[in-house]
């Protein structure tokens, strides 16, 4: 492997003049610099970041942390950020936990023994002796969809407010008996969303209980579509479906559809998240919106200015939940 | 920052004792041990795996470079991916090039300067001098989804091949009329899966050629539904339509199905890749399945052997294609 010396060499400059050169830390006349990018070229000279991470103390990788990355809304997210960090010459390395603690754990304490600039990520929330390991070497942390007190800065979505936002739609078109779905991974933001939903039914029905949460097994498309038996056999049958994300209620409302449940008309069917897809399915799908692309740019920019030390004190951004009524959701009993 | 001298100070032992107990390199007593413990976990030390790069000479990342992470089978991939080197301490830097050659340049440039062990990927193709700094840095390389010759190792599905399989299903129901869609990205696969198409078409014909291929401005999925527009003023009209993958042909079949057209009576519709969603989708999605889990793991299992030089030469698996039907093709003109 070519070294720096062997690029002065063959350059015939100082091995500090090749320094310069690829650090741009002082000018060099043309015919110079010219010379030392045809030694690069001829000599396939690879600088080593690694030694420069270990002198500046900071490494120019950031950590993405996710429950899930089947689920498109965490894929879109991941692309976002990657693509809001690479003009900043960050790299991310890609960690998903995939809804298992132990493994979250793992992967915080790897990424602040790699010595990453930053992580940005959807955490379970048990997970302060990390986070405190990331802060001791110095690595700046944004916790996305959730917040951690104050210490920690954070782009937040209410679940709760969008759980509720959910709830009242489906209470407004007269909804009574309601089930909630999901499946492992994301239990923090999930539980939000379904406590929203039994507050709202709860308390609008003198205090009987209309809705139900059934759980699938895994966190495959797969496992989603084995929820539509159990859906099918309760009795009352539910008149409408919330699905804890998107991804989970398209795939049931596929399923229904193809099992002959007319949706909306015998049953309503509606999600989290606005993912592409919700839009552009045969029914598309009413949901409510966590904005992807702004999550992930603000969480950028707000890492940015950390790993800077442009701002002192953690910062705190809370976005907006959106109800978006498409046609999967209407009143009950349109056609029975 | 706590450093090796301030826990071994705290356990009153050497620091050797300390490196030895992180490295495992050599046994200490159960009492030592524990207080080498203790003393970690109270002065919350993190070791520094750079220092440990640089003295071994290998970093624990692995490059993953994907020309579209929007696209299901991809982040499939990539979750198999990082789930198969979890167990072997690697962690995943995700390289989304959104097919832009000068992007993958950038990142693989990149990954050499950060001395991965190895790169898994999905490249244009016009990247020789970027893997000449890879292996000029020893990092191993596994190409995904073709070959490079017999110099890089590299796990293929035979694209044309895959390509034939779906434009014989299609000739054999009975299409002459059919419109081939891709969107930006991929283009080496997106082209071999179109000439054989044409291939097909082409020598069944009679030399007349009876397939078009429309090209989407962009990746995302809205982009995908505007070819419909396209499609649907075609005249004459197509009887079937073929995805460059099944991300596309997802989103095209339903965009038919909600403007009025029957699919498969008045359209049939086919992709590539088998996603999960594709078996799930209202009207099921016939497709030529590559096989992601197999593909990701297979990857894996050369890079780790490359990594630690078990086999002097490059390596090459060639996975099958197979053909997959359900309900969104048929012979044409069944209703009109």
């Amino acid at each position: 492997m070519a070294t720096i010396r062997d690029v002065a060499a063959a350059a015939s400059v100082s091995t500090a003049s090749v320094s310069h050169f690829i650090n741009g830390t002082k000018a060099l006349t043309p015919a110079t610099a010219e010379r030392i990018q045809q030694a690069i070229d001829d000599l396939n000279f690879v600088p080593n970041r690694l030694v420069r991470t270990l002198r500046g103390g900071r490494h120019s990788t950031v950590g993405f942390v996710v429950p899930d990355m089947s689920n498109p809304f965490f894929s879109e997210l991941a692309s976002v950020i990657e693509d809001a960090l690479q003009p900043f010459g960050y790299l991310v390395v890609l960690c998903d936990t995939k809804g298992d603690v132990q493994r979250e754990h793992d992967y915080l304490r790897r990424l602040a023994e790699m010595r990453v600039a930053g992580v940005i990520g959807d955490f379970s929330g048990r997970t302060d002796v990390d986070l405190s390991a990331l802060s001791a070497v110095g690595a700046s942390v944004v916790l996305l969809g959730a917040t951690a007190g104050k210490a920690i800065s954070s782009v937040n979505v209410d679940s709760t407010e969008a759980g509720i936002l959910a709830a009242e739609h489906l209470r407004s078109l007269g909804h009574s008996q309601v089930a909630f779905l999901s499946a492992p991974g994301g239990e923090r933001i999930t539980d939000a969303r379904w406590h929203a939903l039994l507050d709202v039914f709860g308390r609008n029905l003198g205090g009987e209980n209309a809705v139900v949460h059934l759980k699938a097994a895994g966190r495959r498309a797969a496992d989603h579509a084995t929820l539509v038996d159990s859906l099918l056999s309760l009795a009352p049958r539910p008149t409408a479906v919330v699905g804890a994300n998107d991804y989970l209620a398209l795939t049931v409302l596929h399923s229904l559809l193809r099992r002959g449940v007319d949706v909306p008309n015998d049953m309503s069917v509606m999600g989290f998240d606005d993912i592409p897809a919700a839009a552009l399915s045969y029914v598309a799908l009413t949901t409510v919106r966590a904005p992807a692309e702004e999550m992930g740019r603000t969480a950028v920019e707000m890492l940015l200015r950390a790993i800077r030390r442009e701002i002192p004190h953690p910062e705190h951004a809370e976005l907006p939940s959106q109800l978006i009524v498409r046609d999967s959701t209407t009143a009950p009993g349109q056609v029975n």
